[in-house]
């Protein structure tokens, strides 16, 4: 008998099979204008933006975060990274009989506070309680719609006086040979937060999870402009996200090892775990396509502000290659798959 | 150390406390058309309608549905009852490691038949799998994004033809003294449906969940016109969503017990599980407040549609009294308080 396995959820190759094969293919159909086929970040239908999102991470808190912030920073930051402002929230709990009162105060303060940061409210919700064993602990649902952010058109407009861009929003597909490739910061930092955290040294590993919502940068980065596309990369890491912008647009992508900011303690912890922290989630992180004309000034950008300031042109796209590939701090050349299964289960 | 009991969420006077002190009054405040706030069935920001419901029901197939039928009916079935007409879902799964792909299919098949009866189409997911006891099996969260119902202006006209109402939208809070109470169907089929599968004799019991997208009859009903209000019963029954309505309306309800719809086979396995019909969760009825004139009309349009056949007039809004009153078969009276808890929990 067939059966679910853990890398159907880790966001890399197996589950994307999994998605398309038995749930899009069934489910898909419905002519919105960012359909469920697209499977990008968010649907976009009659000029809204849905998107939702389960949290499961284990543990519940952990160093930088809980799954209160993360389950608000995840939703935010994939309907920004689409071109959208985030209009409003959905939270759907389901709990475990037992579970504390006072954690459950400690998640929605933390949910509260977060949507304070990112200036977005929770209207709506829904709580559903399960007998002990029925669920570990807590599980978060978190929806949110949004409309089409004010300076998506002129950031479009941008690119088009150098190029040809069919799509209204910041899709997937959208990069071309030459754009430049940049991510807002140091790469892995939540998943090898977690893994620390489950391995028992994680308060005092120094590491700490990056969730932080990241919609009020990427609107000051559509004000730049000559933005294509852009993504949060989350479970499956960075390898992932740029796998899923090479197929979906049909262009190579090459990266430079050198030029990927990781934290000291992040790249330690992953020898010592035996992890690629490319491979791995970042929940306050973007992965940004821009057009090597106006790389330059979104770079700037990002290091204007706190959550973008170790951010580093990292490669661009490129009809030399096929797929992505990495040129490697000793100089060689690597292709970069993306992850069949992800190294860490439940890591949001 | 206070903790999460399982009447937390049994849509019962438990869990709105709990919603109402923890939820609500840290996260409202967004000043929303219908904000968290209200509580109703659905919120509404700038003329859009969101809700989020997490599906958690065990057994996931039952007599008469499953899970997956139940996630697309319950989503619908709330956008739709504040006077929405549903545009798109987004399907969050929870999946255990090992859930067999078959049963994964045919929920997911479920899903696509709902969809499709319900016109109405999945636009955007997230699959989560946790491990082995992290999940019992699989949990589902459905949330969706409705516009107002073309036919809703029309009907709140025909209201204001007879008394003011300053709400645009079909809210718990809009019933006044004198207004019809009619229920779609018949009573408690759902939860009865649950628990009878539990206790060993399900599918032979011949009691059947009426679990379906109601969205659909909501319109023909809006445009016979005159509807104050609407909710569909799910946890916490009949009982619980006219309390809600006297609460939040500030009138008293009297309801007569001899003209509640329920199945000779309902009330049989109610009695022998010492279990009041009125408190359990029904899945594919309506709940409707009707100014007094249009009462008839609008009950004669419900016995048209298959899903409206057995509807009934079974009380109305009063000054008379306070709270939820019943007249009982005997011809006494006695208060109709909210459940505390469900009596069954999971159905939903």
């Amino acid at each position: 008998m067939e059966v679910i396995r853990m890398e159907h959820g880790a966001g890399g190759a197996a589950m994307q099979r999994l998605i398309k094969e038995r749930i899009v293919r069934r489910l898909g159909g419905s002519g919105a204008e960012v359909p469920l086929e697209a499977m990008d970040d968010s649907a976009v239908v009659d000029g809204i933006i849905l998107k939702s999102d389960s949290y499961t991470v284990k543990p519940i808190f952990f160093p930088g975060g809980d799954i209160g912030r993360l389950s608000v920073s995840g939703t935010v930051n994939d309907i920004a990274v689409i071109g959208g402002r985030p209009l409003a929230l959905a939270s759907g709990f389901i709990i475990e009989e037992g579970f504390p009162i006072q954690d459950f105060d400690r998640i929605v303060g933390s949910i509260a506070k977060t949507c304070s940061e990112a200036d977005v409210f929770v209207v709506t919700g829904d709580t559903k309680v399960v007998e002990r064993g029925g669920i570990d602990g807590i599980a978060i649902n978190m929806s949110g719609i949004g409309v089409r952010s004010p300076a998506l058109d002129s950031n479009l407009a941008e690119v088009r006086r150098r190029r040809a861009l069919r799509s209204r929003w910041l899709l997937d597909s959208n990069l071309a040979d030459g754009d430049a490739i940049i991510v807002s910061g140091t790469i892995g930092d939540h998943g090898i937060a977690i893994i620390s955290c489950r391995e028992g040294y994680g308060f005092e590993s120094g590491i700490s999870s990056d969730v932080a919502p990241l919609n009020k940068l990427v609107e000051s980065l559509l004000e730049v402009g000559g933005i294509v596309s852009m993504k949060d990369p989350t479970r499956g890491g960075l390898s992932n996200a740029l796998n899923e912008w090479s197929e979906k647009s049909n262009v190579g992508i090459l990266i430079h090892e050198e030029r990927i900011p990781i934290k000291e303690e992040v790249r330690a912890a992953s020898e010592m775990l035996g992890i690629d922290p490319l491979d791995v989630g970042n929940e306050g992180k973007l992965v940004i396509g821009v057009v090597p004309e106006k790389a330059e000034e979104v770079l700037e950008e990002l290091h204007r502000h706190e959550l973008g300031r170790d951010a580093e042109i990292i490669g661009h796209a490129t009809k030399g290659y096929e797929g992505v590939v990495m040129r490697t701090r000793v100089g060689g050349l690597r292709a970069l798959p993306p992850p069949i299964g992800d190294p860490i289960p439940r890591i949001c």
